[in-house]
């Protein structure tokens, strides 16, 4: 076995030439999509109004094993592509662990994260298509930031409707967006009925991921030659994210390794599954059996304290409705929680993996994730995104695990992107005026009494 | 020969495990630095009050052609390191060239920036020394970033004076500096006798880089264990910089490429001394005649519009005397220029190589450089520092010239850093607030009055 790198890049001629779309190989599939209206599972036409029609049919496309990437976005992926995977060398000598330490780092271009690998394929989709614009929405900002850099190389004019906190307190975000073109919003806003219709209800709202995508769907339905683009939750920004996934696991054969736990933070699902992806393949297949963990916030837990359960994918409820593990789409985590991760839902796919035991789920805690987020920064020389973080804590638990019963697991995480427009909350962290938010049981009930009913299915 | 993939990185092997000292290839010798009581040739022992020994030495050093990194050093820069050589595809479509434009990244660590390099050596020299503390300055915050980042891993106590502009504008580029531990004052300060003479002088002043300086000198010299480290400027500094061209030589050679022209940016010279140096090697041995050009800031023009002189490296006049090109210590551009390297000097021994006709410069003015930092965001996805964009703006300048003359040459430039913690002056930029400052031949009379009188040497 040749000696292992401190960092492991592929060369143009391995990288990955398609995606993987897991669905292909899951013995039982997620449930299908419904239209709202009709309460039917959705056609590939229910979905035309919304989406780009490449993208709406790889939306429902659970045969295909693999798609070929089309050859710009193979192009576009070289310019900041593979990106490495890092033995954490340094983090392993700390914790004093048996356990090998790597990660996926795909911070390492404008958008700060993995959100560029999905929003140059729906650029790119949008482009052939002949689409005049674009909306989407905004959290933490990493995918808008993303999207308007793919919208400008395809010169695509977007809108982007950011959550009102985030806008407010990452006015640099903000910046990146505009400088890449796009039109921004702080969301509610008055711009659509939705908007208006929240901000009558709740004046006061700091807004939220659900809330901007009614937002920007709104947009996008009632805007000629306009669609909606989402960066996370949907199958085909899974499918999309394969990409680490595969870059990662060709990465780890060269030098024969294999992880024996995958960890990953879990908001929408995007990079989780992304990264998760042929490992899966190879314990649905049977060739491995690998653990994989997802990681999300103790205040915003869906998987680990959510409903299995159809939901709207935005609060104004407008969108088609998915069976995923959700905390209801009007739960809003407290605006104390600066982690990120913020959205009710989870992506259909993982649910449906969780829900039958084929990864696991645990919850932590913002203070304890900032913490190892400057553990892991001292030790690696790389400020990771909160979001990050999340796996990075996970990853440690089970490094510190490997210390106590002396083995030496393979551990893999997935580094999402950098922190350099989250230190406002890193300044709280280190002032110790950050605190910790897990919602009562009581709390999650209000969001649970939200969920819709659907006769003869959910009542 | 292969074909050219977009990103080149050289395997761990391939890495260079010695710095070059480009003294000891030069055929007339940079003036030596003077004491700045005696005027005398500065001796070794002259340094140690202020610098760690080792580094001292290295200062001193003009004979010995390579030195080894320590392999600490050698491990630490594996976390980040070799940093990627990119073939600008995009960019080279977009301005229709038949150039060839390569540039290597050094953005690709949460300093931002090559400023790393260094760090990691100077923390480590002073750590094998068992100093207790170090202090430094910063301006545009990277190098303060970089050296915090070293520290930290060294777990040195560190104090950073960072120039009172700076500090205002850019309170994350602080956030990150606190993470990693290190002491941040704002400068001029009321810590150190520099500073309150320079408050008590001029108490509306922003600071500059020379007067940062000296209160981290004067912190340095009165207290027990604790030394000066700085980021540019310094033989030392090019020393270790000169990894970058190192490398970027070894990834050139693998395709059998050559660069024509060389352009970096220039503030103190870190960067574009590190970059250059084996190139330089090759023209003072006369194995290749590649031209190099620096690009400065049109506010702050010391190589195009300096004197070639003896001046102190700092505003309070306690430090070396250095012969360089300078616009004088007591230089301070304008407030509103937003685009770095706003250093009153130069880089001895690359005023020294200017000076003798080996190298070239041109000024620009910000406008074009954020212009140019925004097209090669969209064309190249990486946001690049205002810094770096300079170097940006020439290496587009050079491809311009080869498509009026349709030369396919090869040009290499330098990309120090990325733009996450400037995006006040991005803003700036794209709302047409940006303006441009040219200093008079009078403002420049006025910081040449203040170049020292040296008896015998410069009346």
């Amino acid at each position: 076995m040749a000696k292992i790198p401190h960092r492991i890049y592929l060369s143009e001629e391995q990288m990955p030439k398609q995606w993987y779309n897991l669905r292909a190989d899951m013995k039982e599939l997620p449930e299908p999509v419904l239209n709202p209206q009709t309460f039917k599972p959705a056609t590939v036409e229910d979905l035309y109004p919304v989406f780009c029609e490449k993208l709406a049919q790889q939306e429902l496309d659970d045969k295909t094993h693999y798609i070929d990437i089309p050859e710009e976005v193979q192009e576009f992926y070289k310019m900041y592509r593979p990106s490495p995977l890092i033995r954490a060398y340094n983090l392993e000598k700390y914790l004093d662990t048996p356990a090998k330490i790597y990660f996926k780092f795909e911070g390492n271009n404008t958008s700060g994260s993995h959100k560029l690998n999905s929003a140059i394929a729906q650029a790119y989709y949008a482009k052939e298509q002949g689409l005049t614009s674009l909306t989407t929405e905004t959290g933490a900002g990493q995918w808008g930031t993303a999207l308007s850099e793919a919208c400008a190389y395809y010169n695509i004019p977007l809108t982007v409707f950011m959550v009102k906190c985030s806008y407010e307190q990452k006015p640099f975000r903000r910046a990146v967006i505009e400088t890449f073109d796009a039109m921004i919003h702080p969301s509610p806003s008055t711009n659509t009925a939705a908007g208006r219709a929240i901000l009558e209800a709740n004046p006061n709202t700091t807004g939220s991921l659900g809330c901007a995508i009614s937002e920007a769907v709104e947009k996008a339905v009632t805007t000629e030659g306009c669609k909606y683009v989402l960066g996370s939750v949907l199958n085909q920004v899974l499918l999309h994210q394969s990409i680490i996934g595969e870059e990662c696991k060709i990465a780890m054969e060269m030098f024969d390794e294999y992880p024996d736990v995958i960890v990953g933070c879990a908001g929408g699902g995007s990079n989780l599954g992304g990264l998760i992806a042929p490992f899966m393949r190879d314990k649905l297949t049977g060739k491995a059996n690998p653990r994989m963990v997802a990681v999300e916030p103790a205040s915003c837990p869906s998987l680990t304290r959510g409903r299995y359960a159809y939901d709207f994918c935005d609060t104004g409820k407008i969108t088609p409705l998915a069976k995923m593990y959700t905390l209801g789409c009007e739960y809003v985590p407290s605006a104390n929680h600066a982690g990120g991760l913020r959205y009710h839902g989870m992506s259909p796919i993982l649910s449906k993996l969780y829900h039958d035991g084929y990864m696991e789920a645990i919850s932590v805690e913002q203070t304890k994730v900032f913490e190892a987020a400057v553990l892991f920064a001292k030790q690696e020389t790389i400020l990771p995104a909160p979001e990050s973080a999340h796996a990075i804590l996970g990853a440690i638990q089970e490094a510190q695990k490997c210390k106590e019963t002396g083995e030496a697991k393979t551990i893999l995480f997935g580094l999402t992107g950098t922190g350099y427009f989250d230190m406002t909350a890193y300044d709280s962290y280190r002032s110790g005026k950050m605190s910790d938010y897990i919602p009562t049981d009581e709390d999650l009930q209000k969001g649970f009494h939200g969920l819709p009913k659907i006769p003869g299915i959910q009542e």
